[in-house]
Formats: structure tokens, C-alpha cells, sequence
């Protein structure tokens, strides 16, 4: 990894595209371009490094295409154990018995603290290599409030050396673990242990809830959104993945910053979401793995929702990590979105999602200076490959840390 | 890249999951395993290295999952210029005046040698990072005689010296070029001055046509299927993708080794190639790409015909290079293969298109000795990662090519 020393100042300038979401309306490219960056911000943006107010470092990325650093606001990243066999089971009509998150509970149970931090890392470089910058990262295959809390300090230690930023989100109700009596008595440690633990100790942003048929309820996701409500944490849901329950007016009622999936989601949910502050989160790609309906992205888009498009990086139902220029490609075919709403959603729409408009996703003034360089020069890149672009040049906080 | 010594005999063994299209049916894996390379191709395969009927330098390929190199048996590599900004007009249906072949076509003109060479190798490098060995490649962006002869000269030269072996295919007819007065004199130029120089120089094995609504006529893929036979070299058609014209019979009548696309194939056209030799190459990547249709996929395996899996890695309706894992990806999902029939489809069913059966795609005595480890114990990592699978080793008859 190139990992250049902290400037106090760089001004970056292309002739090639300078595609940003946050340049008035969904997006907007200019050409050429110019960025003042200081102490890790973006200070001033213009057309020409000769109008730049103040000297500093030229940075010159030539001709390429240049967006905010992408942001993947849905994924999985702890834990141990392989579930290949049992989606090439899946796809063959064939049920796996004992699979699903439970397995994967076992597996992640049974590995050391090291094993764990060094699959993670893995994880987070393969996001960096594909220019994505902010990764908001679950716990939720360690179910038990010890292996919980164990997965959200492991996180922070990983997210403390490495450049990509990491947003914690607990995800203690991600199943009902062997140990529980019932669903009820497992949201009630979730709400009575984790979250306050997990806030005490600040090991978390989120808390996020796997509200769905065979999973927990609406009425669960009420008992959880108020003690993280009085912890402090913010919510966000996955919903209306497997069947329609009425999660994302749930998620919408409650605050939640995201509501994930919406595979099921129908008009009138559509109407909520497009009414709310609340993101509505697409996953393409565990859509297609689980040869499932895809998501009413033209339906949220042309109602005025706001739109973010994430990977959900997981053990069992997509496990491709470093997949956000990919999921770009797929909402611009599958979920026909334009190269500039995908893009969008990718970025300023996932930092919605994450609470961290205006900070991430975007290089408007006041800004983190992440940044990619592609190979490629023009943001139709992204449909015309399905994703296989490539990063030539990351910056996080103005700072080099191109991967190879 | 590794670049091994070809040694006399080589023993490779495994512990993990060895995937060959070839051990009888539509594949089977055997584990642990043992494979005996002796000049290059396949001398014998076992369960175990000590039954080996010859001593040979070991080599450990461990747990990963072990497969023959895969086969891309439609791609365009030999082009330049980028038409990114199209794909994303055409995303947001805005048609792009003055784009499609005949803009690549003047790109490519434009270019020299040195620059279209390097545009090829680096497209090979990523195959072959990729885990794939063998890659048919189409001229088709000169279209004048001169320019579709350079292009296969150049692809045997850069063929010579890359570790992917090429099958090189005249693809004279992929569009009426501006200096032709109409399609019919464009045939002409195809049969008395293309086909013939091809044979001539040794410069291709297979002959193309783009045969569909606005391009080539069925009546044309005639005369140019007479004139290869009359110089020896074998049929190959883009069929059935726009409109349903029924290239697919003509290819299965006139002995076409494969017809590919096939968007549009209907219940008649699968009887026909189910019933025919004629290999259907599906190519799921410029269909999703162009929001199209899928081709039959199910239908065509259900019916028992031979299927193949390709990138059709090209200029304007898919530009992802080093594909086939993503391909095979969604072979499994969207098109509903199951892991081993899209896996076989990109192996050994791709071999057949090439008239390689029994050489390339698969690990029986007297085939090359091509084989990848992946970084994946099972093969439903293709669909559950949608081909975010990274091969670890990669050899070509049987000498180290790992790239990195």
C-alpha cells in the first residue's frame, strides 16, 4: 500500500470528470476540475488549480474519472466458516438442513480473536481496492452478548489501523441463538445487555434489527428502537426482505436512518418512503443470489425517495467483499437506475444512510477528502463493465492509500 | 507473473475439491485427488499422489478448489477507444448519435500497432488473473480487408508470447463499414478477399457473422459459410439476440461449431440445437447490459443441448475483461444453472464451441494440463460471490503462469 505522509494541505486538479452527487440536484460532473484540500477536508473546489485561494501539493490525476470515495453502508465482515456448499445446494433446489446464520453463528463462535481480525482486514482491503472508503460493518454472528460485544471491539481495533472508515452497527438480533428460550427473551437481552453495553463502551453507531418472516417483528424492532433510542444509538432495519411486514413504515415511523432490502416493498411503502427522512437501502446483489424479486428502485427514485445502493457483504447470501463498483453495475442494469443515480446512491445516498451527510460521499466544501481515481473516464464505466473498473489512485482524508 | 520452468513431469495433488467437467455426466468432483502431467497435458488422474504409475516433482495445491482453466469462447479484444459516455446514455434512453461498431471502428483505425497490442495483452493479463486459459478472439473493428488482416496478425503475435492460448476469429462481417456501397458488396469483400487471405496466412480458425435485425442476413451467413468451407475454416455466428431470425437453424444447419447470444431463441429454436451438435454459447453479461431479455437458458439444458458460458467481452455492450468468474456468477443466478452445469458450461461446454473437446476444459488423460486453485474450498463460490472469486495459481500445460 502506498500509505503517503499527511500534508497539511493538497490541491488536486484533473482534466478528466469530476463526478459528485452533492453538485446541486442528484449529480453533477465537472471538467476540468480542481480541489483544495486541508487538514483532511476539502477547503474549496473550482475548474482551475490557478483559482485554487491558497498554494499547496498539486496532486495531478490526469485524465481519469474522479468520484468521493464510495461508501457501502450494509455489510457483514465477522465471521469464520464457509457457506459455498450450501448455496450451490440452494441453487440446485436442494434445502441445506443446518445452514443459514446459525452455521455461521458456530463457526464465528469457534474462532480466536486473531482469525477474526485478520479475515476483517481482509474484508476492509478488498473494499479499499475497490475505491470504497466508508464501510459500515455488523456484528450479528455472534448472537450471545459476550460474542456480540467481542465482534464490536474486534472491529474497532481493525477500523483503529486501517484506512478505510468504519461505521459499528450491533446487530444482536440478527437470528435467535440456541441458547434463547424464544425470540421474546432474545430481544429482551438484545435490549437489557448489548445495547447498553455496546453504548457504554461507544462500540457502536447503529443498532440494526433482521425484522422478516421466521426472524423477529415489527413489534421486537419497537422494543429495540426505544432502548437505543435511550442509548443514544440509531436504528436501522432490515426489511421487507423475505416477506412484506411492514418494516419500512416501521423504520420510517421510528426514525431509522436506513431500511434495507425492500425486495417486497409495495406502492403504499413505496409512498412512506418517499414522504421520510429515512434512506431506502437497495442490495442487488443478495437479490440475484437468492434468484429473489429485485427491488422497486425506479418506483423510489421517480417518487422522490432518497436512494442508496450497498453491498450486504455476508456469509451466506453474497459473499463478495470489494463488490460496490459491481452493485453500481447492477443497479444501472437490473435495477435501471442511470450511471448517475447508481453512482449517487452509492455515495451521497449510502452516507445518508450512515448519518454522515455532508461528511462522506460527496467532495462538496467541509467535506472528508476521499477520494478515487478510476480507470476509467467516464461514469458509464460502471454499467458498460458491471463493475469492472478498477481504482487507480485512493485517497482517504487527502491522505494516499492506493492498495498493491 | 510466475513463470515456472516447464518441467519434464509434474504430480499435482490436492486435499480440497477437484472439479472436472469430464469425469463422466455433466461433471463430478473428486477429493482428495492426484493428477500426473507429463509434456504438458494430462497422464493420468487418482485419488492419491503414492498411486501415481511414474514419479514426478510434487506439487501441493491443498484445500482450495481446484477446476481446468476456464474457456471464453466469445470475446473482441482488439479495439481501441472508450464508449463509456453511450452505455450511459443509452441507460437513461438516450439514443447516441454516431456511436456503435462503426465509432470503435474509427478508434481502432486510428491506432497503432504498438497501442492495439498492448490494449490486447493487457486484456489477456486479465483473463488470465482471472483463471482463464484459453480465449477466442474476434477481429471485427477494422472491416476493411487491410484491417481485419492486421488485427489477426496482431492477435498471433501477441498470442505467441502470452501464456493464454488464443483461437483467433474472423469477424469481417460485424458491420457494413462506410467505404462498402452496400451489405451485399461488404459479403463479397468477406468471402473473396477476407476468408481466402485468413486461410491463406493460417491467420484463423473460425469465421463470424453477426448475423441479425439491421447487420447480416441468414442469406448472407450462407455464402460466407461456403466460402470457409471452400478454405477450411470453421463457422461460428452471433445469432438471435436482437430479433428472432433464425440464425440459430442456420448455424445448426450450415455446421456452425457454435451460435451465440440467443436472447430470442424460442421453443423451436431449442429443439433444433438440442437435436444439432451446435454448441449455444450464452452471454449474460451484454444481455443485462443492454436490459434485454435472457436467453433460455433452463429450456436449453433441460432439452439436452450443449451449453457454453462467455464474457463477450467487447467495445459498446460489455467491457468487463477477466469476466468468466462473474459470467459463471450469473449463469447461476440469473440464468438458474446450478454451479456445476454453469461451471461446465464455462469449461468443457466452452471447449466444444472451440473445437477443443477433450483439450481444453477439463482435466482427462490427454488434455492440456490446465488448471486453477481458486481462493474458494467449493464451487457455489462462483454464484454465492457472483465471481468474486480470485484464482490463487493458475498453470498452463502444467508450468506455473500466476500472474501478480
Amino acid at each position: 500500500m502506498i500509505d503517503g505522509p499527511m500534508t497539511a494541505a493538497a490541491l488536486f486538479h484533473g482534466t478528466g470528470r469530476l463526478f459528485d452527487a452533492a453538485f446541486g440536484g442528484v449529480s453533477a460532473v465537472q471538467s476540468p476540475w480542481a480541489i483544495l484540500v486541508e487538514d483532511g477536508r476539502v477547503a474549496w473546489v473550482g475548474t482551475s488549480p490557478q483559482d485554487a485561494p491558497r498554494d499547496a501539493e498539486p496532486v495531478d490525476l490526469g485524465t481519469a474519472l474522479v468520484t468521493p470515495g464510495l461508501v457501502d453502508s450494509h455489510t457483514h465482515p465477522v465471521f469464520a466458516g464457509d457457506r459455498a456448499d450450501e448455496a450451490a445446494s440452494r441453487h440446485t433446489g436442494v434445502a441445506y438442513s443446518g445452514g443459514g446464520i446459525l452455521r455461521t453463528m458456530r463457526h464465528t463462535r469457534a474462532a480466536n480473536d486473531e482469525e477474526l481480525e485478520l479475515l476483517v482486514e481482509r474484508r476492509l482491503d478488498a473494499a479499499l481496492a475497490a475505491g470504497t472508503t466508508t464501510v459500515e460493518c455488523k456484528s450479528g454472528y455472534g448472537l450471545s452478548t459476550a460474542e456480540e460485544l467481542r465482534a464490536l471491539h474486534l472491529l474497532g481495533r481493525v477500523a483503529a489501523r486501517h484506512p478505510v472508515r468504519v461505521v459499528r452497527t450491533l446487530l444482536g438480533a440478527h437470528a435467535v441463538p440456541p441458547e434463547a428460550t424464544s425470540a421474546d427473551a432474545h430481544v429482551l437481552t438484545v435490549c437489557d445487555e448489548m445495547i447498553p453495553a455496546a453504548a457504554a463502551g461507544a462500540l457502536a453507531t447503529f443498532v440494526d434489527v433482521f425484522c422478516d418472516r421466521g426472524f423477529f417483528t415489527v413489534a421486537h424492532v419497537e422494543r429495540i428502537a426505544a432502548a437505543a433510542a435511550d442509548h443514544g444509538l440509531g436504528l436501522r432495519l432490515h426489511a421487507d426482505q423475505l416477506a412484506r411486514t411492514g418494516a419500512a413504515e416501521a423504520g420510517a415511523r421510528l426514525g431509522a436512518a436506513s431500511v434495507d432490502h425492500l425486495e417486497q416493498l409495495d406502492a403504499a411503502g413505496v409512498d412512506v418512503l418517499a414522504a421520510s427522512p429515512t434512506v431506502a437501502t437497495l442490495l442487488p446483489a443478495p437479490a440475484i443470489v437468492l434468484r429473489d424479486t429485485l427491488p422497486p428502485a425506479r418506483a423510489l427514485l421517480d417518487a422522490g425517495a432518497t436512494v442508496a445502493l450497498a453491498s450486504d457483504a455476508n456469509a451466506g447470501t453474497f459473499s463478495g467483499w470489494g463488490a460496490m463498483p459491481l452493485v453500481i453495475g447492477l443497479g444501472v442494469t437490473l435495477l435501471r437506475m442511470s450511471a448517475a443515480e447508481a453512482l449517487t446512491a452509492a455515495t451521497r445516498g449510502a452516507a445518508h444512510a450512515l448519518d454522515l451527510a455532508g461528511h462522506a460521499g460527496t467532495l462538496a466544501v467541509g467535506a472528508n477528502a476521499d477520494l478515487v481515481a478510476w480507470d476509467a473516464v467516464h461514469e458509464g464505466a460502471f454499467g458498460l463493465t458491471l463493475g469492472r473498473v478498477t481504482s487507480r489512485r485512493v485517497f482517504v482524508a487527502g491522505r494516499e492509500v492506493t492498495p498493491g
